[in-house]
Protein backbone atom coordinates (compact mmCIF):
# COMPACT_ATOMS: atom_id res chain seq x y z
CA UNK A 1 0.00 0.00 0.00
CA UNK A 2 0.87 3.76 0.20
CA UNK A 3 -0.23 6.35 1.86
CA UNK A 4 -0.23 9.98 0.97
CA UNK A 5 0.94 12.34 3.85
CA UNK A 6 0.96 16.20 3.77
CA UNK A 7 3.12 17.73 6.64
CA UNK A 8 3.03 21.59 7.45
CA UNK A 9 5.53 22.45 10.12
CA UNK A 10 7.32 25.33 11.73
CA UNK A 11 10.72 24.98 13.04
CA UNK A 12 12.57 27.03 16.08
CA UNK A 13 15.89 29.16 15.65
CA UNK A 14 17.73 29.82 18.47
CA UNK A 15 19.32 32.60 18.75
CA UNK A 16 21.66 33.42 21.45
CA UNK A 17 18.99 35.47 23.51
CA UNK A 18 15.88 34.90 21.49
CA UNK A 19 13.36 32.10 20.38
CA UNK A 20 11.50 32.79 17.03
CA UNK A 21 9.29 31.06 15.42
CA UNK A 22 9.80 30.35 12.23
CA UNK A 23 6.99 31.86 9.26
CA UNK A 24 5.43 30.42 7.40
CA UNK A 25 4.87 27.45 7.82
CA UNK A 26 6.58 24.70 4.94
CA UNK A 27 4.33 22.40 3.55
CA UNK A 28 5.80 18.77 1.94
CA UNK A 29 3.49 16.39 -0.30
CA UNK A 30 5.45 12.95 0.46
CA UNK A 31 4.21 9.12 -0.36
CA UNK A 32 5.43 6.06 1.58
CA UNK A 33 5.35 2.47 0.77
CA UNK A 34 4.90 -0.39 3.38
CA UNK A 35 5.46 -3.80 2.14
CA UNK A 36 4.85 -5.72 5.00
CA UNK A 37 7.48 -9.26 5.40
CA UNK A 38 5.56 -12.27 4.69
CA UNK A 39 8.36 -14.35 5.87
CA UNK A 40 9.49 -15.35 2.03
CA UNK A 41 10.20 -11.62 0.46
CA UNK A 42 12.91 -9.82 2.57
CA UNK A 43 14.12 -8.55 -0.72
CA UNK A 44 11.40 -6.33 -0.79
CA UNK A 45 9.67 -6.12 2.22
CA UNK A 46 9.51 -2.63 4.35
CA UNK A 47 8.12 -3.93 7.70
CA UNK A 48 7.59 -6.65 10.11
CA UNK A 49 4.97 -7.92 12.49
CA UNK A 50 6.88 -8.28 15.85
CA UNK A 51 3.63 -9.15 18.19
CA UNK A 52 0.86 -10.84 16.37
CA UNK A 53 -2.71 -9.64 17.00
CA UNK A 54 -4.02 -10.52 19.80
CA UNK A 55 -8.05 -12.64 20.05
CA UNK A 56 -9.71 -9.72 21.11
CA UNK A 57 -12.24 -8.53 18.23
CA UNK A 58 -11.80 -9.25 14.44
CA UNK A 59 -9.98 -6.25 13.43
CA UNK A 60 -5.80 -6.98 14.52
CA UNK A 61 -6.08 -5.91 18.15
CA UNK A 62 -2.26 -5.85 19.37
CA UNK A 63 -0.73 -6.32 16.26
CA UNK A 64 2.67 -4.63 16.06
CA UNK A 65 4.78 -3.60 12.74
CA UNK A 66 7.74 -2.11 13.14
CA UNK A 67 8.60 -0.39 9.26
CA UNK A 68 11.47 1.38 7.73
CA UNK A 69 9.86 2.60 5.03
CA UNK A 70 10.77 4.64 1.62
CA UNK A 71 9.33 7.81 0.85
CA UNK A 72 8.72 9.42 -2.51
CA UNK A 73 7.94 12.78 -4.12
CA UNK A 74 5.02 11.03 -6.39
CA UNK A 75 3.15 7.45 -6.13
CA UNK A 76 5.75 5.54 -7.60
CA UNK A 77 7.76 2.96 -5.38
CA UNK A 78 10.54 2.79 -7.32
CA UNK A 79 11.29 6.57 -7.59
CA UNK A 80 14.26 7.74 -5.42
CA UNK A 81 12.98 7.85 -1.91
CA UNK A 82 13.81 11.83 -0.28
CA UNK A 83 12.79 10.10 3.32
CA UNK A 84 12.67 7.05 5.05
CA UNK A 85 10.17 6.55 7.94
CA UNK A 86 11.12 4.91 10.57
CA UNK A 87 8.83 3.36 13.72
CA UNK A 88 6.13 0.81 14.22
CA UNK A 89 2.12 1.05 14.49
CA UNK A 90 -0.11 -0.86 16.04
CA UNK A 91 -3.84 -1.73 15.95
CA UNK A 92 -5.60 -1.06 18.90
CA UNK A 93 -9.62 -1.63 18.20
CA UNK A 94 -11.97 -4.78 18.45
CA UNK A 95 -14.82 -3.29 16.55
CA UNK A 96 -13.11 -1.74 13.26
CA UNK A 97 -9.39 -1.60 11.82
CA UNK A 98 -7.83 1.50 13.88
CA UNK A 99 -4.14 1.90 14.86
CA UNK A 100 -1.59 4.06 16.33
CA UNK A 101 1.77 5.76 15.24
CA UNK A 102 4.99 7.03 16.06
CA UNK A 103 7.87 7.35 13.88
CA UNK A 104 10.35 9.71 12.32
CA UNK A 105 10.53 10.76 8.96
CA UNK A 106 14.50 11.01 8.01
CA UNK A 107 15.68 13.28 5.66
CA UNK A 108 18.99 13.08 4.36
CA UNK A 109 19.07 14.54 1.01
CA UNK A 110 20.68 17.54 -0.71
CA UNK A 111 17.86 19.81 -0.16
CA UNK A 112 16.83 18.74 3.34
CA UNK A 113 18.62 16.70 6.37
CA UNK A 114 16.98 16.07 9.28
CA UNK A 115 14.34 14.80 10.94
CA UNK A 116 10.64 15.22 12.03
CA UNK A 117 9.09 13.04 14.70
CA UNK A 118 5.44 11.80 14.62
CA UNK A 119 2.97 10.51 17.09
CA UNK A 120 -0.70 9.94 16.93
CA UNK A 121 -3.90 7.66 16.70
CA UNK A 122 -4.47 6.86 13.16
CA UNK A 123 -8.42 6.91 12.88
CA UNK A 124 -8.34 4.78 9.68
CA UNK A 125 -12.45 4.83 8.52
CA UNK A 126 -11.71 9.10 8.50
CA UNK A 127 -10.51 10.21 4.87
CA UNK A 128 -8.07 11.86 5.88
CA UNK A 129 -6.66 11.55 9.44
CA UNK A 130 -4.27 14.53 11.44
CA UNK A 131 -1.19 13.25 13.16
CA UNK A 132 0.82 15.46 15.38
CA UNK A 133 4.63 16.78 14.28
CA UNK A 134 5.74 16.39 18.08
CA UNK A 135 9.67 17.53 17.57
CA UNK A 136 12.35 17.65 14.77
CA UNK A 137 16.53 17.55 14.63
CA UNK A 138 18.83 19.24 11.55
CA UNK A 139 16.76 20.85 9.31
CA UNK A 140 13.35 20.81 10.92
CA UNK A 141 15.11 22.09 14.33
CA UNK A 142 11.99 21.77 17.42
CA UNK A 143 9.56 21.39 14.64
CA UNK A 144 5.85 21.06 15.81
CA UNK A 145 3.13 21.22 13.31
CA UNK A 146 1.02 18.53 11.71
CA UNK A 147 1.29 15.42 9.45
CA UNK A 148 -2.14 14.71 7.03
CA UNK A 149 -2.09 11.06 5.94
CA UNK A 150 -4.92 9.94 3.33
CA UNK A 151 -4.72 6.41 1.98
CA UNK A 152 -4.51 6.44 -2.02
CA UNK A 153 -5.88 3.90 -3.84
CA UNK A 154 -5.84 5.60 -7.37
CA UNK A 155 -2.20 3.26 -8.44
CA UNK A 156 -3.13 0.37 -6.32
CA UNK A 157 -2.55 -3.13 -7.95
CA UNK A 158 -3.95 -6.48 -6.83
CA UNK A 159 -2.59 -7.87 -3.67
CA UNK A 160 -1.50 -11.27 -4.13
CA UNK A 161 -1.96 -12.66 0.01
CA UNK A 162 -4.87 -11.14 0.38
CA UNK A 163 -5.67 -13.37 2.99
CA UNK A 164 -3.55 -11.94 5.88
CA UNK A 165 -6.59 -9.34 6.43
CA UNK A 166 -3.89 -6.35 7.27
CA UNK A 167 -5.60 -3.44 5.44
CA UNK A 168 -2.33 -1.62 5.54
CA UNK A 169 -1.19 -4.33 3.33
CA UNK A 170 -3.96 -4.23 0.91
CA UNK A 171 -2.57 -2.66 -1.81
CA UNK A 172 1.23 -2.23 -2.75
CA UNK B 1 -9.70 -0.11 37.12
CA UNK B 2 -10.05 3.23 36.37
CA UNK B 3 -8.08 6.65 36.71
CA UNK B 4 -8.50 9.98 36.83
CA UNK B 5 -6.57 12.40 35.15
CA UNK B 6 -6.32 16.10 34.95
CA UNK B 7 -5.14 17.81 31.53
CA UNK B 8 -3.63 21.37 31.27
CA UNK B 9 -3.07 22.50 27.87
CA UNK B 10 -2.42 25.31 25.71
CA UNK B 11 -2.91 25.21 21.83
CA UNK B 12 -1.10 27.60 18.89
CA UNK B 13 -3.18 29.40 17.02
CA UNK B 14 -1.21 30.23 13.62
CA UNK B 15 -2.24 32.69 11.84
CA UNK B 16 -0.74 33.80 8.34
CA UNK B 17 2.43 35.90 10.17
CA UNK B 18 2.23 35.29 13.21
CA UNK B 19 2.37 32.19 16.07
CA UNK B 20 0.14 32.81 19.14
CA UNK B 21 0.06 31.37 22.56
CA UNK B 22 -3.25 30.77 23.52
CA UNK B 23 -4.30 31.87 26.93
CA UNK B 24 -5.49 31.06 28.80
CA UNK B 25 -4.91 27.60 29.69
CA UNK B 26 -7.48 24.88 29.29
CA UNK B 27 -8.09 22.46 32.42
CA UNK B 28 -10.39 19.05 32.23
CA UNK B 29 -10.93 16.55 34.65
CA UNK B 30 -11.51 13.16 33.24
CA UNK B 31 -12.04 9.38 34.33
CA UNK B 32 -10.64 6.76 32.18
CA UNK B 33 -11.75 2.87 32.57
CA UNK B 34 -9.40 0.02 31.27
CA UNK B 35 -10.87 -3.54 31.53
CA UNK B 36 -7.70 -6.12 30.53
CA UNK B 37 -8.96 -8.78 28.17
CA UNK B 38 -8.55 -12.04 30.12
CA UNK B 39 -8.80 -14.20 27.04
CA UNK B 40 -13.07 -14.65 27.27
CA UNK B 41 -14.17 -11.28 28.18
CA UNK B 42 -14.17 -9.48 24.57
CA UNK B 43 -17.29 -7.57 25.24
CA UNK B 44 -16.22 -5.71 28.34
CA UNK B 45 -12.40 -6.16 27.82
CA UNK B 46 -11.06 -2.39 26.15
CA UNK B 47 -6.94 -3.64 26.42
CA UNK B 48 -5.17 -6.94 25.88
CA UNK B 49 -1.69 -8.08 26.48
CA UNK B 50 0.56 -7.89 23.20
CA UNK B 51 3.64 -9.35 25.01
CA UNK B 52 4.05 -11.09 28.06
CA UNK B 53 6.09 -10.04 30.64
CA UNK B 54 10.09 -11.01 31.38
CA UNK B 55 11.90 -13.13 33.95
CA UNK B 56 13.15 -9.37 35.07
CA UNK B 57 12.05 -9.41 38.38
CA UNK B 58 8.41 -9.90 39.61
CA UNK B 59 6.66 -6.91 38.56
CA UNK B 60 6.03 -7.64 35.26
CA UNK B 61 8.73 -6.27 33.36
CA UNK B 62 8.27 -5.53 29.74
CA UNK B 63 4.25 -6.65 30.02
CA UNK B 64 3.33 -4.65 26.92
CA UNK B 65 -0.50 -3.58 26.83
CA UNK B 66 -2.48 -2.27 24.17
CA UNK B 67 -5.70 -0.39 25.09
CA UNK B 68 -8.51 1.40 23.61
CA UNK B 69 -9.93 2.64 26.77
CA UNK B 70 -13.69 4.82 26.51
CA UNK B 71 -13.14 8.49 29.16
CA UNK B 72 -15.91 9.82 30.88
CA UNK B 73 -16.40 12.99 33.45
CA UNK B 74 -17.34 11.23 35.96
CA UNK B 75 -16.12 7.65 37.76
CA UNK B 76 -19.12 5.43 36.17
CA UNK B 77 -17.86 3.14 33.81
CA UNK B 78 -21.20 3.52 31.88
CA UNK B 79 -21.74 7.16 31.44
CA UNK B 80 -21.20 8.08 27.62
CA UNK B 81 -17.78 8.61 26.99
CA UNK B 82 -16.87 11.72 26.07
CA UNK B 83 -13.41 10.52 24.38
CA UNK B 84 -11.08 7.45 24.47
CA UNK B 85 -7.60 7.26 24.97
CA UNK B 86 -5.68 4.74 22.61
CA UNK B 87 -2.57 3.98 23.09
CA UNK B 88 -0.05 0.87 25.31
CA UNK B 89 1.71 0.67 27.98
CA UNK B 90 4.16 -1.64 29.60
CA UNK B 91 6.01 -2.61 32.45
CA UNK B 92 9.78 -1.46 33.18
CA UNK B 93 11.08 -2.03 36.42
CA UNK B 94 12.25 -4.76 38.05
CA UNK B 95 11.81 -3.74 41.77
CA UNK B 96 8.45 -2.29 41.86
CA UNK B 97 5.60 -1.45 39.47
CA UNK B 98 5.94 1.31 37.18
CA UNK B 99 5.00 2.37 33.64
CA UNK B 100 5.25 3.80 30.73
CA UNK B 101 2.44 5.00 28.54
CA UNK B 102 2.13 6.61 24.96
CA UNK B 103 -1.53 7.66 23.57
CA UNK B 104 -3.63 9.76 21.82
CA UNK B 105 -6.88 10.75 23.43
CA UNK B 106 -9.49 11.15 20.41
CA UNK B 107 -12.10 13.86 21.30
CA UNK B 108 -15.47 13.24 18.93
CA UNK B 109 -18.52 15.23 20.96
CA UNK B 110 -20.30 18.24 20.04
CA UNK B 111 -17.87 20.14 22.78
CA UNK B 112 -14.83 19.07 21.10
CA UNK B 113 -13.44 17.31 18.15
CA UNK B 114 -9.65 16.60 17.75
CA UNK B 115 -6.64 14.57 19.92
CA UNK B 116 -4.05 15.19 22.32
CA UNK B 117 -0.85 13.04 22.15
CA UNK B 118 0.91 12.28 25.45
CA UNK B 119 4.13 10.41 26.41
CA UNK B 120 5.82 9.64 29.79
CA UNK B 121 7.08 7.32 32.40
CA UNK B 122 4.40 6.34 34.65
CA UNK B 123 5.75 6.38 38.45
CA UNK B 124 3.16 4.23 39.85
CA UNK B 125 4.17 4.70 43.93
CA UNK B 126 3.61 8.58 43.44
CA UNK B 127 0.03 9.71 44.50
CA UNK B 128 -0.24 11.85 41.23
CA UNK B 129 2.19 11.59 38.30
CA UNK B 130 2.52 14.07 35.56
CA UNK B 131 2.51 13.27 32.16
CA UNK B 132 3.76 15.32 29.12
CA UNK B 133 1.23 16.35 26.28
CA UNK B 134 3.47 17.19 23.63
CA UNK B 135 1.01 17.55 20.72
CA UNK B 136 -2.91 17.67 19.48
CA UNK B 137 -4.95 18.04 16.14
CA UNK B 138 -8.17 19.97 16.01
CA UNK B 139 -9.41 21.56 18.48
CA UNK B 140 -6.33 21.30 20.10
CA UNK B 141 -4.00 22.05 17.38
CA UNK B 142 -0.12 21.82 18.01
CA UNK B 143 -1.23 21.67 22.54
CA UNK B 144 1.15 21.12 24.66
CA UNK B 145 0.74 20.94 28.66
CA UNK B 146 0.43 18.52 31.15
CA UNK B 147 -1.77 15.45 31.78
CA UNK B 148 -2.02 14.59 35.75
CA UNK B 149 -2.32 11.06 36.42
CA UNK B 150 -4.05 9.90 39.85
CA UNK B 151 -5.79 6.27 40.51
CA UNK B 152 -9.09 6.18 41.84
CA UNK B 153 -10.04 3.55 44.62
CA UNK B 154 -13.04 5.24 45.65
CA UNK B 155 -15.56 3.17 43.52
CA UNK B 156 -13.42 0.18 42.98
CA UNK B 157 -15.03 -2.73 42.96
CA UNK B 158 -12.95 -6.43 43.98
CA UNK B 159 -11.43 -7.96 41.27
CA UNK B 160 -12.48 -11.26 40.11
CA UNK B 161 -8.90 -12.37 38.20
CA UNK B 162 -6.94 -11.20 41.44
CA UNK B 163 -4.00 -13.50 40.81
CA UNK B 164 -3.16 -11.87 37.63
CA UNK B 165 -0.99 -9.05 39.26
CA UNK B 166 -1.82 -6.48 37.15
CA UNK B 167 -1.71 -3.47 38.68
CA UNK B 168 -3.76 -1.84 36.28
CA UNK B 169 -6.27 -4.30 36.19
CA UNK B 170 -6.65 -4.11 40.06
CA UNK B 171 -9.95 -2.43 40.17
CA UNK B 172 -12.48 -2.85 37.10
CA UNK C 1 27.29 -0.60 26.82
CA UNK C 2 26.76 2.76 27.74
CA UNK C 3 25.58 6.01 25.71
CA UNK C 4 27.00 9.67 26.53
CA UNK C 5 24.33 11.86 26.04
CA UNK C 6 24.29 15.84 25.54
CA UNK C 7 20.91 17.34 26.33
CA UNK C 8 20.21 21.06 25.37
CA UNK C 9 16.90 22.02 26.51
CA UNK C 10 14.61 24.77 27.11
CA UNK C 11 11.68 24.86 29.24
CA UNK C 12 8.34 27.11 29.70
CA UNK C 13 7.45 29.11 32.31
CA UNK C 14 3.62 29.68 32.20
CA UNK C 15 2.76 32.74 34.40
CA UNK C 16 -1.19 33.90 34.95
CA UNK C 17 -1.44 35.36 31.65
CA UNK C 18 1.68 35.38 29.85
CA UNK C 19 3.49 31.91 27.89
CA UNK C 20 7.51 32.84 28.19
CA UNK C 21 10.13 31.12 26.37
CA UNK C 22 13.32 30.31 28.95
CA UNK C 23 16.23 31.47 27.84
CA UNK C 24 19.15 30.39 27.80
CA UNK C 25 19.49 27.02 27.34
CA UNK C 26 20.30 24.43 29.80
CA UNK C 27 22.96 21.88 28.53
CA UNK C 28 23.37 18.36 30.65
CA UNK C 29 25.59 15.82 29.89
CA UNK C 30 24.96 12.53 30.80
CA UNK C 31 25.87 8.56 30.56
CA UNK C 32 23.98 6.06 30.48
CA UNK C 33 24.42 2.53 30.99
CA UNK C 34 22.65 -0.63 29.64
CA UNK C 35 22.92 -4.40 30.66
CA UNK C 36 20.28 -6.59 28.61
CA UNK C 37 18.96 -9.41 30.65
CA UNK C 38 20.49 -12.52 29.62
CA UNK C 39 18.21 -14.72 31.58
CA UNK C 40 20.28 -15.19 34.63
CA UNK C 41 21.79 -11.38 35.73
CA UNK C 42 18.43 -9.94 37.14
CA UNK C 43 20.65 -8.67 39.53
CA UNK C 44 22.98 -6.08 37.12
CA UNK C 45 20.23 -6.48 34.39
CA UNK C 46 18.84 -2.96 33.48
CA UNK C 47 16.79 -4.04 30.16
CA UNK C 48 15.21 -7.31 28.96
CA UNK C 49 14.08 -8.38 25.30
CA UNK C 50 10.28 -7.90 25.13
CA UNK C 51 9.69 -9.12 21.53
CA UNK C 52 12.25 -10.97 19.38
CA UNK C 53 14.03 -10.28 16.18
CA UNK C 54 11.99 -10.97 12.83
CA UNK C 55 14.05 -12.69 9.98
CA UNK C 56 13.65 -9.64 8.04
CA UNK C 57 17.42 -9.17 6.79
CA UNK C 58 20.46 -10.14 9.85
CA UNK C 59 20.62 -7.02 11.68
CA UNK C 60 17.80 -7.76 14.80
CA UNK C 61 14.83 -5.93 12.77
CA UNK C 62 12.02 -6.09 14.86
CA UNK C 63 13.97 -6.81 18.19
CA UNK C 64 11.79 -5.12 21.02
CA UNK C 65 13.95 -3.88 24.41
CA UNK C 66 12.09 -2.15 27.07
CA UNK C 67 14.96 -0.14 29.39
CA UNK C 68 15.20 1.12 33.31
CA UNK C 69 18.87 2.58 32.96
CA UNK C 70 20.77 4.51 35.50
CA UNK C 71 22.31 7.72 34.27
CA UNK C 72 25.60 8.85 35.82
CA UNK C 73 27.64 12.41 35.24
CA UNK C 74 30.86 10.33 34.38
CA UNK C 75 30.90 6.93 32.90
CA UNK C 76 31.41 4.98 35.68
CA UNK C 77 28.59 2.20 35.87
CA UNK C 78 28.52 2.59 40.03
CA UNK C 79 28.40 5.84 40.14
CA UNK C 80 25.43 7.87 41.90
CA UNK C 81 22.71 7.90 39.36
CA UNK C 82 21.44 11.08 38.92
CA UNK C 83 18.73 10.63 36.92
CA UNK C 84 16.74 7.11 35.08
CA UNK C 85 16.34 6.35 31.40
CA UNK C 86 12.78 4.68 31.35
CA UNK C 87 11.30 3.51 27.72
CA UNK C 88 11.70 1.16 25.03
CA UNK C 89 13.90 0.72 21.74
CA UNK C 90 13.66 -1.42 18.65
CA UNK C 91 15.57 -2.01 15.80
CA UNK C 92 13.88 -1.33 12.15
CA UNK C 93 16.64 -1.54 9.61
CA UNK C 94 17.35 -4.93 7.13
CA UNK C 95 20.53 -4.28 5.80
CA UNK C 96 22.64 -2.09 9.34
CA UNK C 97 22.01 -1.76 12.65
CA UNK C 98 19.59 0.96 13.18
CA UNK C 99 16.98 1.71 16.22
CA UNK C 100 14.11 3.60 17.23
CA UNK C 101 13.83 4.99 20.77
CA UNK C 102 11.47 6.53 22.90
CA UNK C 103 11.74 6.96 26.54
CA UNK C 104 11.69 9.50 29.42
CA UNK C 105 14.91 10.87 31.28
CA UNK C 106 13.33 10.83 35.58
CA UNK C 107 15.30 13.16 37.60
CA UNK C 108 14.88 13.07 41.18
CA UNK C 109 17.76 14.51 42.83
CA UNK C 110 18.11 17.50 45.31
CA UNK C 111 19.00 19.57 42.09
CA UNK C 112 16.45 18.31 39.20
CA UNK C 113 13.38 16.77 39.90
CA UNK C 114 10.96 16.55 36.57
CA UNK C 115 11.05 14.40 33.67
CA UNK C 116 12.45 14.63 30.17
CA UNK C 117 10.41 12.99 27.47
CA UNK C 118 12.36 12.00 24.10
CA UNK C 119 12.04 10.36 20.69
CA UNK C 120 13.37 9.51 17.18
CA UNK C 121 15.35 7.36 14.80
CA UNK C 122 18.19 6.43 16.43
CA UNK C 123 20.95 5.97 12.85
CA UNK C 124 23.60 4.25 14.63
CA UNK C 125 26.15 4.19 11.83
CA UNK C 126 26.39 8.53 12.30
CA UNK C 127 29.13 9.35 15.13
CA UNK C 128 26.19 11.54 16.93
CA UNK C 129 22.77 11.45 16.77
CA UNK C 130 20.11 14.39 17.76
CA UNK C 131 16.99 12.97 19.33
CA UNK C 132 13.85 15.34 19.78
CA UNK C 133 13.04 16.41 23.55
CA UNK C 134 9.41 17.08 23.35
CA UNK C 135 7.78 17.09 26.13
CA UNK C 136 8.63 17.56 30.31
CA UNK C 137 7.49 17.99 33.15
CA UNK C 138 8.17 19.39 36.98
CA UNK C 139 11.63 21.36 36.62
CA UNK C 140 11.40 20.72 32.97
CA UNK C 141 7.74 21.65 32.31
CA UNK C 142 6.85 21.49 28.77
CA UNK C 143 10.96 21.75 27.44
CA UNK C 144 11.50 21.47 23.98
CA UNK C 145 15.36 20.53 22.89
CA UNK C 146 18.00 17.96 21.46
CA UNK C 147 19.42 15.56 23.16
CA UNK C 148 22.76 14.42 21.47
CA UNK C 149 23.91 10.49 21.49
CA UNK C 150 27.52 9.29 21.35
CA UNK C 151 28.08 5.76 21.95
CA UNK C 152 31.56 5.82 23.92
CA UNK C 153 33.94 3.20 23.29
CA UNK C 154 36.59 4.45 25.18
CA UNK C 155 36.02 2.66 28.85
CA UNK C 156 34.50 -0.44 27.11
CA UNK C 157 35.19 -3.42 28.81
CA UNK C 158 34.97 -7.00 26.32
CA UNK C 159 32.17 -8.72 25.91
CA UNK C 160 31.39 -11.95 27.17
CA UNK C 161 28.47 -13.21 25.16
CA UNK C 162 29.55 -11.70 22.09
CA UNK C 163 27.34 -13.88 20.22
CA UNK C 164 24.15 -12.57 20.63
CA UNK C 165 24.42 -9.87 17.95
CA UNK C 166 23.27 -6.86 20.11
CA UNK C 167 25.26 -3.77 18.99
CA UNK C 168 23.95 -1.71 22.36
CA UNK C 169 25.00 -4.54 24.43
CA UNK C 170 28.63 -4.74 22.95
CA UNK C 171 30.31 -3.11 25.76
CA UNK C 172 29.24 -3.02 29.50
Amino acid sequence: MFLLIVITSQSALVSKKLFQEQSPCRRFVLYYHDILFNGTDAANATSATVANKTRLGNFNFGMFVVFDDPMTIDDQLLSPPVARAQGFYFYDKKNEYNAWFAYTLVFNSSEYKGTLNIMEADLMPEKTRDLSVVGGTGDFFMARGIATLQTDNLQAKPLKNIGNKNPYNKYK
